[in-house]
């Protein structure tokens, strides 16, 4: 830190991302990336985009914005794009969050929350999960705070139902809600439909995983008129131009293919299912998943230990240090391939380690 | 405005980005973007890169800040690429302004610094440009706040010396001075070899202008190993994956392209001198410019008229509505053909208001 940082930030711990090892090529099961390439469309609009890059791009968004509305079934008016989700859920802390608003979320959820309430310097409450690792909507109910919800969890990877979500949203009619749902496309129920309904509800989503577009920074946020507008007077005086014009052209491709789309969660769910079966045979106990992910430990291993020894094999996984969650691995869902490689690398472990 | 929208907001005046109107076709001399398309190795770099989309890009940027590190003549951890230069600009607002330390910077420049000024809520000062819309850089030595200098100076063009800008780094020494060198590569002298030399320094560049990336969303800051290191924590605790995998690509492809780069700006110089001349033959007072746009007003026609006739004759230019500068319009330098349209329906305009 230089002795001009400014005080406000000095205390600041920023979001760590998942590993990127140069060292070795490895089997990437640790960031939840799409073992799908985008599609032929998303790749040949985006490479045909690059021939104008002199250009700006359009600031509105308006093809890309237009299209998913119409997926979405909302309007135009009621959807913003977002230089990946992490965008709309820093302009949701910066727009709906301050003293008189306080941001709370889970202890166990997406760690970006925690980085942009200290970002913006805003008041926040932890809830903690319940000892099985799921969110009570009980603890949500008529809080009076913003409130940020990653439904599906991560990394837990469970889901709340959306009769719970719409009782949270409900129930606190002066204050935003935020129901985060990078992972719905796996299993979980979108709430976007209730946008609708209730003008305190922000529902955010991304291209990242589903749409096997991580590398091309798309995410969005879908509430009503009102609340649209206040998160493009904050995108406008933060970056007016935040999605480029090669994302934006990806972005147009792939929504063309929203069956392929469908077809490849279906194959990750399926996927899932051998996976979960295979490491419970294993002794491993798994949450049940509503994602592109398995949290899964083992009761006579270390998580870290796992983590190691599968980085050993060629393989990575995601492993957080936090206390309540240390024993566990966030395993991201690949090709069947991939996760044959996991469980055959996992039973050498076991192998090794339990039974030598 | 919604009634959830947080109070710290409620007077925020985003940033006006130039117009893109969709009602037909200009030819756009009002956003200073390039004529030339990017060059065919960035567009390949960039069409490849979207086949792996799926994938998280690099969040260090390690293969194109070692690039364009080597290519400034600094180390690799003095600079922090950022998306679109906009962004390490706010970035710089949040690390180094706050009550201790007010923003500073000129009434006649980029207009965004207000607008990062207003959205981080710190104090600034407005320092005037003198009559002759010059920076006077007396104006800022030892002021003992965090200068915020476009050199060369837009909307008007105008370079300071780099022996100039060096005096004002030297004089504050317990402020970060931001020169803002987005349009340095025509004809500026950049600021960026003084960073070994102080450590108060930040030097911005994009490359938007004269590497036609203005679609892309790729800019930068070069500073010591400290401030980058200051910068790197906003930036983690923002938006890690800021710079998408295309415009990486597209950004270590063009920098393979430097002599084209270079020759491009010397024809934008000479299409620049042309256009001034025939400018100032035509009556109008042409400001001498160090960038790839003229600023210029008639002294017989109102600046607004000027521009909506030439939106009128299918030219886009920039018009300004502040008081100081609303005589004169900013006009982009194109190609020879784009400018030579221009003179040719500025003599058609000037026929029909002065000399019928």
């Amino acid at each position: 830190m230089s002795k001009f940082f400014s005080e406000k930030y000095s205390s600041l711990t920023p979001y760590t991302p998942g590993e990127q090892p140069k060292d070795a090529q490895y089997i990437k099961l640790n960031t939840n990336e799409s073992p799908f390439p985008p599609t032929e469309k998303a790749v040949s609009c985006a490479a045909e985009a690059a021939e104008r890059l002199n250009l700006y791009p359009d600031p509105e968004c308006f093809l890309l914005t237009s299209r998913l509305a119409d997926i979405l079934g909302v309007d135009r008016e009621e959807v913003l794009l977002t230089n990946g989700s992490d965008e709309i859920l820093n302009f949701a802390f910066m727009a709906y969050c301050d003293d008189a608003h306080p941001a709370a979320f889970a202890d166990i959820t997406y760690g970006f929350y925690k980085v942009f309430a200290e970002l913006n310097r805003v008041p926040y409450e932890i809830i903690p999960l319940s000892d099985d690792l799921t969110i009570r909507s009980d603890d949500y109910i008529g809080i009076n705070k913003t409130i940020f919800i990653a439904n599906p969890n991560a990394p837990t990877g469970i889901a709340l139902t959306l009769s719970e979500i719409e009782r949270i949203v409900e129930s606190n009619p002066d204050n935003i809600v935020v129901i985060d749902e990078a992972y719905v496309d796996f299993g979980g129920e979108s709430a976007v439909p209730l946008i609708k309904k209730y003008d305190n509800l922000l529902v955010t989503q991304t291209f990242s995983k589903s749409r096997s577009m991580a590398g091309a920074r798309l995410g969005f946020g879908v509430g009503c008129k009102e609340l649209i507008r206040d998160l493009n007077t904050v995108k406008y005086s933060t970056n007016p131009y935040n999605i480029n014009m090669m994302t934006m052209a990806a972005g147009i491709g792939i929504l063309e293919d929203e069956e392929t789309v469908r077809e490849r969660c279906k194959t990750i769910c399926e996927n899932r299912t051998y996976t979960a079966d295979a490491l419970t045979t294993l002794g491993f106990e798994c949450i049940p998943s509503s994602t592109n992910f398995i949290f899964a430990r083992h009761p006579h291993l270390d998580g870290e230990t796992v983590y190691l020894k599968l980085k050993e094999a060629g393989i990575l996984v995601r492993h957080f240090t936090t206390e309540r969650i240390k024993d566990y691995n966030r395993i991201t869902i690949g090709t069947r391939e991939q996760m044959e490689a996991l469980v055959t690398a996992m039973i050498g472990i076991l192998g090794e380690l339990l039974y030598k």
